[in-house]
């Protein structure tokens, strides 16, 4: 049918077009089918919704999204996107193949899926899981629509955490290490989504992190790593969209967060990735069962791509360092390239340094690395060239001034320091927005505390975020103090 | 924080609420969180969506969902609904507890789910399935927000069928030889989804079929029977809210199938239904097997709720009566009930009548009552009592002017007439909303024709949805002719 279409912005990011009720009746389409909409020769697809209040009949609400059309266009009823299909098929627990699976990331890519259809694809691969194989065609067709960067090397070397342990801030010792060893090692990280501060936001307290693909190039070129955000390059666009389905459920489907790494490692041009997968209470993963099996699917996918994949699993069931929040994890990453800091942190990003180092086949000892003062000196380089302060100390490094002194009500020792609970202060607190904001923490499990000890502090830039946080470190208890005898044994 | 409030229309049916990029980084939400919003000591629950070019910062944009919300208002970050945990562990294939249910239904009700939500929420359902126990708490679930009608009668009968064959106006004929029985059958039916008519639809050619609770309840006190839209009453508010999730991949999970069917019956105050299965190619149902176990889990859900459900399979793979579309099903309607039409039409509603009045324990011959004309004349009174016309004749029902025969182009036998093909046909020449398109098969499976021989002429009430119809029948093979031989094996 004839309607006359008119620019209407509804702040989505999706090809919407608005309908009448009656020219939608008169179209036959309900809301979220799909319109063809012709006008001087070209067609473009709209996602139907219908508005009674926002358009007359006889008129199509066009959003900035579809591009520009305005005035007469023909409008007829269009088939459901293929990828509909096969985001079916998943859901009957049926295996994808590679091209079906390809005609998903690239609608997905497209903006072309509405919602519902985006959250049964991320439902269906939660609920029945991706074999290697569809694990691997998702990685490629991930990493076939994000930008690339390519190296001369043979050997490019990269990290990931699965995340899920606040504070653990390895990758900014980790990758001076391995730079300093002679070993390329281009390291894009994120920002945090739901915890106080992401390995980007951490770096921000001393640089830049938003580069481009060139920029990064010059960068590496000139220091052998960086420590950069991700979100800065397109290295996986697809990722950035899933994460709206993902994010209301709290869902991280195994073969979706597989290929979400996997994928931007490729674009990165990295040939040796060491994988760390934190397990135990409070982190993503609850048992070191689990934890091997994902790492050893992270191992499986990246031989499937020629990616030299090294699993790793690390006790994840107290946050590591002492800091929490960008500024203060900021200090800890300083005090230990200066030889000194919190021990867990030094050993933790010493470890798998070593563990990258020897899978990328390098004869470099990286805790000799670290005490001789060349992996500080890698890591202002690296500062310098992101355009930040090469002579930062920690003086300049000054946490918010509302603070608040946590203490043990009782006598005992720690049996548990809960990461989401000190993730959950530390965003009460007003990290990562508030750089200076987060909490230290004074306590490790295993530590004897008398009543009256600080647990923790929390650091806040204005006193009623502080407030805040003080109200559910009082209401909640992110670190638990029992008796010798009560630790022995939980009563659930 | 505090924003400054002001009302924005962008057509959602959710409690949207607009924020600036910047402000959402500041509260720490994401797309899709929900943020509290306080004003003068009332809080409400708005969904997130950001936009810079809509919204300033320092602005929130209130759609009217949210009621009237306007100046500085206090927005927090707010938690999920505990629905969204509910649909989290449906995805985990754990089985939910009735007040889990009865809160996602309920969320769902208030448009409290998002879209992603929602379509989780039915995902799960698809791929994971419900048990008996969870499909009767769903049932109860959805019956408690819907608009009950009640009955002094300790029999009140139903009929429902679940769809997929064209043609399949067997109601219109069923509730009059019920309520000529003498049993009360307030039947509720819907209007077209993707059919080219609902019986909602085909009764609307004799009479209205948009009535209130108050106004069914006088029909049904003045005839025995009515055949109404069901859409008019509120039998069950959440079936209308969870099709947009189910539209987009055509799913209809069978735990929510049987929910939103017997929810509607007990509203609608029944206590014996017959419930149709068809099954076979082109059909909702493939195989028998699968038809009789649907069946049978109507059956033992009924039984839960204390309603008496009697199961019932057919075959469904090709259409039955000859017309298809508003208009020429009425036409096959008033001919049955004057003791001529269709032969399959007769015979399915005749028996479908005797199960349900053996069912009702009722000593009734609806055979005897279709021939005697008491059909007819219960029929009549129905549509009186809906303000039609009760002396309606075929000859007021005329089909669409604009006809096109579509002939055999081989001899041989009828072997498929495929019901989705026959719809979509339907559709493109312009039913339901063009209530005289549609048309009328002149062959049934196992037919002998010879090439030239019609099989079937499409009506419509414009030329150029004529034309898109025919081709789709030049293109598809709605009606299948094979040679004998070829019948015997098909090759695939």
């Amino acid at each position: 049918m004839e309607l006359v279409a008119s620019e209407i912005d509804i702040g989505t990011h999706l090809p919407t077009v608005l309908l009448n009720g009656a020219d939608a009746e008169e179209l036959g389409v309900h809301p979220l089918d799909r319109v063809q909409i012709t006008t001087d020769g070209t067609t473009t697809i709209g996602i139907v919704e219908m508005t009674d209040e926002l358009v007359a009949p006889g008129t199509l609400g066009v959003t900035r999204r579809l591009g520009h059309v305005e005035g007469r266009v023909e409008v007829t009823h269009a088939p459901k996107p293929n990828s509909a299909r096969y985001v079916r098929k998943k859901l009957d627990d049926r295996e994808l193949e590679a091209d079906e699976i390809r005609a998903i990331v690239r609608d997905i890519e497209a903006d072309r899926l509405n919602d519902v259809e985006l959250s049964a694809y991320v439902s269906g691969v939660y609920s029945n899981g991706m074999s290697d194989a569809e694990t691997t065609h998702l990685t490629e067709a991930m990493a076939e629509v994000g930008d690339h960067i390519s190296w001369d090397d043979p050997v490019v070397a990269d990290k990931h955490s699965i995340g899920g342990v606040a504070g653990n801030r390895v990758s900014p010792i980790l990758v001076p290490i391995v730079a300093a060893a002679g070993v390329k090692i281009p390291k894009t990280s994120s920002r945090a989504v739901t915890s106080p501060a992401g390995t980007a936001d951490t770096m921000e307290v001393f640089c830049g992190v938003e580069f481009s693909v060139g920029e990064i190039r010059d960068i590496v070129a000139e220091t052998n790593g960086c420590l950069v955000w991700g979100g800065a390059v397109d290295l996986s666009p697809v990722d950035d969209k899933i994460i709206r389905a993902e994010n209301p459920l709290s869902l991280d489907p195994t073969g979706q967060l597989i290929a979400s790494v996997l994928s931007k490692k490729h674009c990165a041009g990295s040939t040796h990735v060491v994988v760390d997968v934190p397990y135990g209470e409070g982190s993503k993963v609850d048992g070191t069962a689990e934890a091997r099996e994902l790492a050893d699917d992270f191992e499986r996918v990246g031989d499937h791509l020629g990616m030299e994949v090294t699993p790793a699993v690390s006790p994840g069931d107290e946050p590591i360092g002492r800091g929490i929040g960008p500024v203060l994890e900021a200090r800890d990453v300083l005090a230990v390239l200066a030889g000194d800091g919190p021990e867990d942190l030094r050993l933790k990003a010493v470890r798998l340094a070593e563990v990258l180092l020897d899978d990328c086949d390098v004869d470099a000892d990286a805790a000799e690395i670290l005490e001789s003062g060349r992996a500080e000196a890698a890591f202002r380089d690296i500062v310098a060239a992101q355009g930040g302060d090469p002579d930062v100390t920690l003086a300049d490094l000054v946490p918010g001034d509302e603070r608040a002194t946590i203490e043990a009500d009782r006598s005992g020792v720690v049996t548990h320091v809960d990461n989401r609970l000190v993730s959950e202060l530390g965003r009460r607190a007003g990290a990562p927005k508030d750089q200076r904001a987060g909490l230290t923490l004074a306590r490790r499990v295993d530590d004897e505390v008398s009543a009256g000890d600080e647990l923790f502090t929390v650091y806040a830039e204005t006193a009623s975020k502080l407030e805040d946080a003080v109200a559910l470190a009082d209401r909640a208890e992110p670190v638990r103090v029992r008796s010798r005898e009560e630790a022995m044994v939980e009563r659930v």
